[in-house]
């Protein structure tokens, strides 16, 4: 089974790497990019896929064969999932490629922030070369926090591990074979004031939002290092601007696109509040993962077994 | 036994901990400060510590009974040591408190280059929070080489691991502790040409001088990063420039205040130089263990057994 003819929105043919164009051209009888004039047949399109561009009824309607939507991206919310399941199409998306890529970011920014990269790079490149006034601390035998063991959890559980840090951690279900390696469970309130490093990993619902509430952020040990690579819902705002101001913890975080631009207006006062773009998990790899998930994900929809459906 | 006047020159009170302070005034009678006008009183100090500063001959002619000289530090360069031997004077330094501090230094540097953590910084603070036109790479699954498998190199390799890295080494002499850990010996010209990172852990001899000479450098993978926080002395400067205009590779290194201003600014061009200042070794924790060294070598020599004698 083959796709007959594949409409790719949002993205470049340069985005992809030759090994999935070999095997998105093994799968399809025809691949057209939307910047193809050719787009205008679109009665015989069968497979759109698409990356963060909107897919909404009107795309939907315009394409009365579609039988199938790749979102290449975890999130989907600018596909009408609803309306295609309505036609019988299904979506599919790629879920948990970036795990390596976010914890390594993790120790990273940590990293950065206590050995004062960004100061002596710049010191440096003045031609100052000079080592005075600047300090620093060690992650080793500090304790780290992390809340929410996932896949991205449970990496940077291990890497702190590999640094010599006790690692400690709460989440929802308990991971027997992370504590064998030394990783102890502890309940969040009793772990969140001992943390002089506390990673945020828990996916956004109901019972996680507004997690760091008020009671939490007041918690947090002076001098703590707050590292947020998941959705900011999770972190009472105003408390942890009550907590800035005070200036004895410093919070790092990366999914500044999801923010209106008051509240990072709010934040990015604070020299403490440390804002990256949403680059964690962006990597050669994760981006090389992500295609791989993509092309079989549409297999396995072609063998009757989809697989990351969403809708 | 006790020292009976310690006189300290190079560094301030306030640079000591308290448990320090508490520590040295059990081992002596007086402490003076150099800043404390007293210091005149130079003929009763059996006891001299110092830090980066010189101490000569004329310092050492004019504590007549000086019997023991601390000095704070690895490097005691500035400390005429042939003449203190001469007179009796036992010398001690502060050998291997810092690595620790430099082995997480290497692992920050690396993360900071790969993850374009400087340019994300600055954008975002601008205002910008696109993740466009970013790319990064992870350390897990590259190889990682060291050379000088030491405390050093030895800490560096471990952390490698902890990243998942495919972690090679060569060192004069083989470590089969490490090797039982998964770290590989190799020969290292046969290693250098594989390395995605490549840690230079040397200490700086006649065998070591010069040791990334020029066929060496031009074996280093393309793509690769360098990372030395060694002597700048390893590496043939003719050959590293040659490297760096061809663009291929990236250098990162710390011991920028030992090289003169001319080499700083050849290499200083090179966008693919990264130059720190000489802060691998700085840190609390760093800084506390040299403290304790040095109170760990008076407290021996008053015992009758010195340890980290240098003359």
């Amino acid at each position: 089974m083959k796709f007959g003819k594949v409409l790719v929105t949002g993205f470049e043919k340069s985005e992809l790497s030759p090994s999935t164009l070999k095997q998105l051209n093994s799968l399809v009888q025809k691949v057209i990019f939307s910047s193809n004039p050719n787009t205008n047949d679109r009665k015989n399109t069968d497979c759109l896929l698409c990356k963060f561009n909107p897919v909404d009824k009107n795309t939907i309607d315009s394409l009365p064969n579609l039988k199938y939507i790749g979102v290449m991206s975890t999130g989907y919310a600018k596909v009408d999932t609803n309306y295609a399941k309505s036609k019988g199409i299904v979506v599919t998306n790629v879920p948990r490629y970036s795990a390596e890529s976010v914890a390594e970011f993790v120790i990273a920014v940590i990293l950065e922030h206590i050995r004062q990269l960004e100061k002596a790079k710049a010191q440096a490149r003045k031609g100052n070369y000079s080592e005075s006034g600047f300090s620093a601390t060690e992650i080793k035998d500090k304790t780290f926090g992390i809340l929410g063991l996932g896949r991205i959890g449970s990496r940077v559980a291990e890497l702190a591990l590999g640094f010599g840090a006790n690692v400690c951690y709460w989440s929802r279900e308990r991971k027997r074979v992370l504590e064998k390696k030394g990783i102890k469970f502890e309940n969040a309130d009793t772990l969140i004031p001992k943390c002089d490093f506390l990673s945020l990993h828990f996916a956004l619902n109901k019972e996680t939002e507004n997690f760091l509430n008020k009671k939490r952020i007041a918690k947090v040990k002076k001098g703590a290092v707050v590292i947020n690579t998941a959705p900011m819902e999770l972190v009472d705002l105003d408390a942890l601007e009550t907590r800035l101001k005070a200036g004895d913890i410093t919070f790092i975080l990366d999914h500044s696109d999801e923010m209106s631009s008051a509240n990072l207006k709010r934040l990015s006062k604070y020299k403490n509040c440390i804002i990256y773009p949403p680059i964690a998990y962006i990597s050669k790899e994760a981006g090389q993962t992500k295609q791989e998930i993509l092309i079989k994900n549409m297999e396995n929809f072609l063998k009757g077994s989809p697989s990351n459906v969403v809708n």
